[in-house]
């Protein structure tokens, strides 16, 4: 009998959250916040898309708990949720370019 | 003026890598093959899909380069393609479990 490794429901939220990075301009935006946190208009002349498309991207980065927002007066800045999701990057950057 | 992070082709691959992750199945056959090397019975039953359905998802995760195999006669075994891939599967489920 096989061990069940992982329980069904977070085998579908690391499903989702493996979705969710499955984005080229997301992926450039996560490119950017792995150096340090920026605000909407530097993640969208990184990605290469408009800062409406941008600020929808982040809500859904946000949701997954991808990035989070750190406010400064009227200003708002994003930056990477916690560690692992710069690890997750980097992982995934090592497979690609070395792998 | 902004630094280019990712080159638009490594991004483009690196979001297709997370893609194929992007599925409940697949996490599960991945979840075993960290544990080890696995036989398409195996994965199929820890998936809890028919072992045809297992194959298909195999010969995707193979091209992405995230599974390989070693052969023993006629017997087939899975197992991750390096390190990368198990380092990646573990902080997501750390950022899904503990995040």
């Amino acid at each position: 009998m096989i061990k069940t490794f992982v329980e069904e429901q977070t085998a579908a939220e690391l499903a989702e959250l493996f979705r969710a990075l499955g984005d080229t301009s997301r992926i450039q935006m996560l490119a950017a916040l792995v150096e340090g946190e920026q605000n909407v208009g530097a993640l969208a002349e990184q990605a290469g898309i408009s800062e409406s498309a941008t600020s929808h991207h982040l809500r859904h980065l946000r949701q997954m708990r991808l990035v989070r927002t750190r406010k400064e007066g009227r200003r708002v800045f994003y930056m990477l949720d916690d560690e692992h999701i710069a690890e997750l990057f980097r992982c995934g950057l090592d497979h690609v370019q070395h792998g």
